[in-house]
């Protein structure tokens, strides 16, 4: 077996994924997290500049998405078929796509700015999103995204919507009942279960 | 085969790189061009309300990146192994970095703001990507991204290079001696040269 190093912020952001999928297949690595006032001696070091990577025996990769799609078919959990691959690669990416919009109103030091931005993500950017991870959920009647088991598409649903929730309270998933069980599947999975007991708790 | 059919603007953007991939495997498609002025009527009627969309036998996928690693694989066009499969997905995720980096100005309308965007591009972002690139050509020393042929990496980095050059010149790639190199190597393809100087030509 490879050995595994995933370099990452103290906060959940881009390196959770990547975390659940290691914990989901019980795999071991090590979890080597920066605290903001080392980044920037780190950050020249770095191929691109930026965080996360992953050391697999020692060799660099970046791009948290490259990352989290190549460790969720060695873990097999990108689905069965190439077409589930697909699918499941679709549903990380939109998930990728909300953090995005949510991560805009972060950057805002305007706080008049800020507000009008928060609104709009919960008035727009959020129920938007939802109804997109509502139809996929609709259309493969399992509970899961894709297949009848968890796959990197429900944990990176999982934490995008931790996101929203911490933002802007349970409510964000109020019109999301399918979203809402979905949840409820993977934290009851056991090994979730005990990682998002113990987990360190991060504002995002 | 599966008879596909890709919507997407009439332009290069988020649609070259799977157009590219059809056409290096000499796979059929449709093509289909969607001009702008019919965008709002078509915007609600699509799943995530983005393009471009794939259509694989009548089943809708959005997401281009997932799109275009998903064709990566059917058509061998994304590394032989695992690992040189991830190694292509973070070359094609960075060259999609650098393409948001490119599309803020676009998006601008204070004319001098957008001067000052255009001369950050040139002067940190473009050097950026261009060095993380250069230094993926020094490591696998063929002249390509991965292995010794054409993958989606080469494409994807070709793409947004040519957007690189249409906005700022060949001055763009001055000091990138093994990018200009790979972008030769990339259009010496008979396809790709074929369908360079046939296809319609576009601002972006």
């Amino acid at each position: 077996m490879p050995t595994y190093k995933l370099t990452y912020f103290d906060i959940r952001g881009r390196g959770e994924l990547i975390r659940m999928l290691f914990v989901l297949s019980g795999k071991e690595y090590e979890d080597k997290r920066v605290q903001f006032a080392d980044w920037p001696k780190l950050k020249p070091t770095l191929p691109g500049g930026s965080l996360p990577i992953l050391e697999i025996d020692g060799k660099v990769y970046t791009q948290s998405l490259a990352i989290a799609q190549y460790l969720a078919k060695e873990f097999k959990l990108s689905g069965k078929t190439s077409l589930e691959c697909l699918r499941v690669d679709e549903v990380v990416h939109t998930a990728e796509d909300m953090l995005q919009a949510m991560a805009k109103s972060m950057f805002e030091k305007d706080e008049t700015k800020k507000k009008e931005m928060i609104e709009k993500l919960a008035k727009e950017d959020v129920p938007r999103f939802t109804k997109i991870f509502e139809s996929f959920l609709t259309e493969n009647k399992t509970g899961f995204f894709v297949g009848n088991s968890i796959s990197a598409a429900d944990l990176a649903v999982y934490n995008v919507l931790e996101s929203a929730i911490t933002k802007l309270g349970e409510a964000a998933l109020k019109d999301s009942p399918k979203l809402l069980e979905n949840r409820k599947k993977v934290a009851a999975d056991s090994k979730i279960c005990n990682y998002l007991k113990k987990r360190k708790q991060t504002d995002m």
